[in-house]
């Protein structure tokens, strides 16, 4: 019997030319990360349930596993859930660990979550998160928000991605101003989610859902400067219009000291595709500092391409210490998927080496080796054939595998070896020490 | 409310030292396999469970996963595991994308894997394995079979690995031996268990099993003949003790046919730590032809440090379609824990920088800064100091994070970069166009 399998819903897989391209990129992310000096941590795709809820509210999103036959005896075991973001398993991470970290410690995670979402079109239900954070002890310095948003801009140029661009904001911006405007504490989210819906909603919802949530007498006139805050977007000369709208508090002014010492950095750094806009919220995340979101700017509708932020204590739930901390995501899957569907993944290559050489007869097949091994000592990537078939087939094999060059030993004793080139049709001779692409 | 966490049995997760000398290994394995020509895919972590189940008996290893809230109109789809091994999924993979793929098809997957084990010391339910196998249809050169054995090999050394057999048998050899002395084919499969027992058991005991399975009036005679077979080992010479034993069958000529091969084309590879062994017959996994399985000579009691073989027929369960292939597997988790366990784990490195720049006063930052891209560009990686603190703190993060170089900016306008070798104390001069470590 033969059971015909056919792909799950939400759990992508790729042909071979495509994996090549999406090895690359996450090498690549990886190369940048680790060129800032992130070190590289794993966690187990489990975690205990009571860590995974230890935040709470995500509980219809996870995945628990269970043995297929479990046994009566197995009692006294927690349940263990697959993780849904790498945030929570680093928090849990940091404060196992605490005693054998080295602060500020600076770690990327690229793995593997799990969402235990019902089968939707697009909606992926195992996925690639990359996510890049820096955590200190007590405190951490503001210009780490600024290496954070550096890193994240130049993954994405690593991999090809223009057209993006950071916007920055702090909460303590937006918290500040409606402070200075006088709006009660508990009227605050209300307001800041109709800001954070702006672009969605437009100034006119926004503007009745501000007036709707802020219960002032003198509603209108709030709601005039927080969308006159909102629609705020710019270089460091921004900061100044900011002030122009007249409202003071403190901790705007500390926000705003906070992202002027950001775009600063920024600069310092070379990242020049980064903006401060005073609309950008981050919903109801943890977020007490620095927000980022980094939006195609011309497919903003896509959403955010890579997002984080400032964070006042990572491992509360787990650790009594405070342990502050900045990071960003790319949300690598869904990006990738983008990337297949514009048919900007341009893959022709469904073998990585570089060459195939060719076997010409039996008797040469001792030769056709040792010149694979020592290709490969140089450092290539090197297909031999199998069988001493016609040169044609040997050839199409190459070609359908999209190998760039294919090597011809001496067919004859005294001849010396040539290789094809396989763009160009070229055939020249070589040398095993000496030849390069 | 404080939830202390706690390491998951089985789990295992590592510190960011040692996870930088496994994912040096990983990188390094990979390079291997990709060195000849073999490419990567990665399945999802789910197969549907009658996939998983399509070849029976492992059902008690399965961990399902199930939606914490699952809904009720959730009905009609699979039930989803996680895959137990990498075999299976790629079964699967190549018959669904069967029209897709150039044969023959070499692909390596580094992924990993779920056991669902109760916990265990030393069981891992969650690990990671380097799997590489080449698939044709209708047949494959066994040619094919030497080309996995010297890639795994050279993976084994690429990490540092040695010390470690390769011991290579046929199937068909057993098969054919066992068939040539007129041994019934249900009987073969108890004396084939007791001969891949030796190693453990012992001449005596294997004796008595055979004795007991092949219920032959010269069942002593076969016994006699099989444990000499079974104690041949050594390089391509040992064939003719085989020969002498003067048992005569096709299938055994062979397998010795093949065997001769596969020796051959590894010497013309170059692999020396290889030798053909007539006990090896990996238990009854689906092999059909060359078996192998590497072990550490001073260290027979570890087991397999890789293993695998030839099969007939790779996804007959899900499409209809002969596709031999031949596979190897290195099980990487457990090969890593054994080397962190004897101390063959050296770390020193808890960031992956080559420098940390120190930052002498806030008025140098911007040189810090611009002194860190140049050098990223140039393909170091580079921590920068965010505060600048004393120097003996910065450098004390240098050394605690095992950063191997500390670049020093210019204190004053008018003098140059210095950098101070960690390791010998040496402070020089510095150019960031040129600096080498």
């Amino acid at each position: 019997m033969t059971y015909r399998p056919r792909p799950v819903s939400g759990f992508p897989e790729h042909l071979p030319e495509i994996r090549m391209a999406e090895l690359q990129m996450l090498d690549r992310i990886r190369a940048t990360f680790e060129s800032y000096g992130f070190a590289s941590i794993e966690t187990p795709s489990v975690e205990e349930l009571e860590v995974l809820l230890a935040k709470g509210e995500t509980d219809k999103e996870i995945y628990t596993i269970e043995r297929l036959q479990a046994d009566e005896n197995a009692g006294g075991e927690s349940r263990l859930g697959l993780h849904y973001d790498l945030t929570v398993p680093f928090a849990r991470y940091v404060a196992q660990h605490f005693n054998d970290l080295v602060f500020p410690f600076k770690r990327y995670q690229m793995q593997r979550v799990w969402r235990g979402e019902r089968p939707q079109a697009g909606r992926f239900r195992e996925f690639t998160q990359c996510d890049v954070d820096v955590i200190g002890i007590d405190n951490l310095a503001v210009t780490f928000d600024a290496e954070l948003a550096a890193v994240a801009m130049q993954a994405l140029e690593a991999i090809g991605i223009s057209g993006v661009t950071l916007h920055i904001s702090n909460r303590k911006i937006l918290n500040g101003f409606l402070q200075g405007l006088a709006v009660e504490a508990a009227d605050r989210v209300s307001v800041i989610r109709a800001i954070d819906g702006l672009a969605k909603l437009g100034t006119e919802q926004t503007r009745a859902m501000i007036i709707a949530g802020c219960k002032r007498p003198n509603a209108a006139e709030i709601a005039d400067k927080c969308i006159a805050l909102a629609g705020i977007a710019g270089e460091r000369e921004v900061l100044d219009q900011v002030r122009a709208l007249g409202v003071n508090h403190d901790e705007l002014a500390q926000g705003l000291g906070e992202l002027h010492e950001v775009l600063t950095h920024l600069n310092f750094l070379g990242t020049t595709n980064a903006v401060a806009n005073f609309s950008i919220a981050r919903g109801f995340d943890y977020y007490t500092g620095t927000v980022y979101e980094g939006r195609f700017d011309d497919n903003p509708g896509f959403g955010s391409v890579v997002a984080g932020g400032r964070y006042d204590d990572l491992a509360g739930a787990f650790i009594n210490k405070k342990l502050p901390g900045v990071g960003i995501s790319i949300g690598f899957s869904r990006l990738f998927a983008k990337l297949l569907q514009d048919k900007e993944i341009t893959t022709t290559r469904r073998s990585p080496a570089d060459l195939l050489i060719v076997l010409p007869s039996e008797e040469r097949r001792e030769q056709m080796l040792t010149t694979a091994q020592a290709l490969r000592k140089r450092g290539f990537k090197v297909e031999t054939y199998h069988a001493p078939q016609k040169i044609g087939k040997q050839m199409s094999y190459a070609e359908k595998k999209g190998i760039p060059f294919v090597w011809f030993p001496p067919f004859e004793d005294g001849n010396g070896h040539e290789v094809k080139d396989m763009t160009t049709g070229a055939q020249t001779p070589a040398e095993i020490d000496t030849w390069k692409p």
